[in-house]
């Protein structure tokens, strides 16, 4: 048995830890924004039926271009995202992560750099960094909107290869205006490297689009080769288990990703449930509606009993204001003695609550209001 | 509509196609290595039952960790390969490319060098690319074995981080033996760049293990903290559709490649499959020496009709001797036009195709004499 110390590592890998939030046994689990809703019964059996099929040729690759999958998520984006798309500008992978990596490797890597507005997805930084593409935290503001003024002269100043927009962005729940990712856009334009006919890529990740109260942000591809946006069934199609994330853009991008993309990347039991799920949209779509108002509900009653609650368009809401992370700290571990586990993401002072059930939601706000109390009386002994 | 070119694409991607063999619709299909036996129905039952469980749960993510998974993997390794590992020894992934992937991520990168001996599998010179390392093509006898001396002394000019040893050999069949690999790992431990206590990593790649006639390198592992199997299930168990490979190493190994992976990126649905695959373990087996029969006889019938055919331990054999490349292109055309299609893997003078089943083996085999037949009738006209 050997130490990781005593293995040729990577430097940069010293001393660092597995990313992930911690996976504890606990009545309610509201930290990592799943869809607390299971699938329904029909859809289980329809995905059963469906990788049957895919079971009686698993001795075969997989369609390694996922030709059917990517028709069906044109047509979904295009009947509910407010623009028509083609398969042709449409790419899927094991999860959004593996497609943001795979555009990473196309557009970012060594002596590239990207930039996101921290705090944002922390993955946006680290699969940056796996790629060997450089990371700038761009500004956001104290109520973690992006002053788009800030965010163009950052852009302007550091000129980075490729540019992350989370919208609604995890996680504060802050969705972007329009406006400011076009005025971002043309700042990655401007910042041309010169490395093409086009600037700077720029990734709107909206993995937490369908739970928004404002339009996605597809329409913005058209005419725009370098806006790309990428999406998941983890959170609105209640298929965190499935790991099928996707990007809608020019084809241009789709054909690059392919360059970098591991053949046969998507396995055929993952295409056909995928596929399965897309033929329960309008039923998973009305899930996200209940989750909506539970959020919107979660909003109101935190702010109700004196929380300082950030505005959200997801399906998780962020909520503090403790003292600092210490402070903050304490809270997720109170909370935890409760039974519920929220995230804390490393914003002092804040925490990240998922909209769960109506009775998960219940015994979250029962322990936010026994906590604060037992705080109270805490600092007052 | 932009093109490629007019992105900001990498300039090590530019003009590159992706990697993949023509998808062909072909009635006699024997360029991928895949399997020919479809897998029993039983077995699809039970992945019906399996993906059914996991479904009921597909809105959460999925186990990060694979414990269940690791630890059948970990079974089935102790059982058949000659060495018993445990679950913190077995590393998953989505294809043994993947697996691939996360050990350049963490012991290959930017300033790092890999080295393997060509002919050999194509992916690891392209994933070696992909993730920022360096590659350099190692020496190969004309027999397409590894000479030992040239090959230590490549390692020791070279120092590179990470050195492949692909046993059985694709594209060729040759199996490296133990004095081989040891010799190479020598080596590789003697050429220590500083960067940790032991020497390069050294990857055996087994992804053909099950075929062939020497038993498993696994038991190599054993003090040799740097050395990592690499296997997959798409081929002895005829699972190519579920893409997924795995490692068996020290468990530092594993560790490290926790560093790098993306969080959650094996499917819940990937999990279940494999694991009901894993219960069906010895009628797969059965299946593998039927192939192994197969390959054994394709060798015999190919050398009595002339060719010229490298000994093979896979379930696939390199067969020639074509006039150079245009040689073995012309006969690959031949042969398509015959209905068979055999795998071009630039080897200028050779073929290879894989063992199907006993009617596409003979399929394969009338289709090399007739097209022997009209080659040398066209020649002498």
């Amino acid at each position: 048995m050997s130490t990781l110390d005593e293995l040729p590592l990577r430097e940069e890998l010293r001393g660092k830890s597995p990313y992930g939030a911690p996976q504890l046994d606990v009545p309610v689990r509201l930290n990592t924004n799943e869809n607390p809703y299971p699938l329904p019964e029909e859809l289980v059996a329809r995905i059963a039926e469906r990788v049957t099929e895919a079971a009686r040729e698993l001795n075969r690759y997989p369609d390694r271009d996922a030709v059917e999958l990517r028709t069906g998520l044109a047509d979904y984006l295009s009947r509910t995202a407010g623009h028509p798309v083609t398969r042709a500008q449409v790419w899927a992978a094991n999860g959004s992560n593996e497609v943001l990596q795979q555009l990473l490797q196309a557009f970012g890597g060594p002596g590239r750099v990207a930039l996101g507005f921290d705090p944002s997805y922390s993955m946006h930084a680290l699969i940056s960094r796996g790629t060997g593409t450089g990371w700038i935290s761009g500004p956001r503001n104290d109520d973690f909107t992006i002053d788009t003024e800030a965010a163009v002269a950052a852009i302007a100043e550091h000129r980075p290869d490729v540019v992350f927009i989370c919208s609604p962005n995890n996680p504060t729940g802050t969705a972007v205006a329009e406006e400011t990712v076009l005025a971002l856009y043309e700042a990655a334009q401007a910042a041309r490297s010169g490395r093409g006919e086009h600037g700077a890529l720029v990734v709107v990740d909206e993995a937490y689009g369908e739970f928004s109260h404002r339009p996605s942000l597809l329409p913005l591809i058209e005419g725009r080769p370098t806006l790309v946006l990428s999406r998941t069934m983890s959170k609105a199609f209640g298929a965190a288990g499935l790991r099928l994330g996707y990007l809608a853009a020019d084809p241009a991008v789709v054909d690059a990703v392919q360059l970098v993309r591991l053949p046969y990347h998507l396995s055929a039991v993952t295409q056909a449930t995928a596929l399965a799920a897309l033929e329960y949209t309008d039923t998973l779509l009305g899930y996200v509606e209940q989750l909506k108002t539970e959020r919107d509900r979660l909003v109101r009653e935190l702010r109700a009993m004196g929380c300082e609650v950030t505005a959200s368009d997801a399906n998780f809401v962020q909520f503090g204001r403790f003292d600092g992370a210490a402070g903050s700290h304490a809270v997720w571990e109170a909370l935890l003695g409760h039974g519920v586990l929220v995230r804390d993401n490393g914003v002092p002072g804040r925490l990240r609550v998922s909209a769960g059930t109506p009775e998960e939601n219940d015994a979250f706000l029962d322990a936010v209001r026994a906590v604060t109390k037992e705080l109270k009386e805490k600092s007052e002994a």
